[in-house]
């Protein structure tokens, strides 16, 4: 049984934190989807999943957990991110999806959000 | 384009006042499929959808939205559901994740919450 609260709170971490795409690659499994925003097409693998955050590391960000539902071996979980600072700084509250392997890393995530959703400045 | 902001407005307010489970399945597309919570077995089609919901419209509940983030044609939202009176009182948050389809019925309904998140008592 994997502990999902667990991952969960792991991968707000390196969302924060993380100083390179790859370690947060790390959480995923190898075969691994993503899909942000949802609508778009889905990044597949390590390589592009280490991609698609590795954008994130250059900014100053912090993450926060709103709120978090586990059913069966998947989990929804709204959050907030902010990112950059001053005029440049935004504001976004996501609802993730996520699936999760016996082993405990993440097979999907979805994330739900629009351009609508952003908040920008200080 | 469906308006799936008022759909899930129409939804809510429905599972707060509808008299049968039979007008909440009106919302849903004729094939649909509800899973509640997500990692049980799906109901599926009218009959199946509005039978899940009947068992609600004897109670006393209320409603209310807390969070949508719509993306593509899916939409995710968490929201509160009291229900009961008293020592029967109970209230939950769950995320839920809707599809639609492009006459904006509900396509699908997977509700994220587990036994522990249910809160009981006034």
């Amino acid at each position: 049984m994997t502990d999902i609260p667990s991952t969960v709170a792991r991968y707000l971490d390196l969302v924060a934190n993380a100083s390179s795409g790859a370690e947060i690659a790390a959480l995923y499994a190898p075969d691994a989807t993503l899909e942000d925003p949802v609508g778009t097409p889905a990044r597949k693998g390590t390589e592009e999943i280490a991609a698609f955050y590795e954008v994130l590391t250059s900014r100053q960000r912090s993450t926060e957990l709103l709120a978090l539902r586990v059913a069966g071996d998947e989990a929804a979980f709204s959050f907030r991110v902010v990112s950059g600072t001053g005029a440049e700084r935004s504001v976004i509250e996501p609802i993730d999806v996520m699936t999760f392997s016996e082993d405990g890393l993440i097979t999907s995530m979805r994330a739900f959000w629009s351009r609508q959703d952003v908040r920008r400045g200080a």
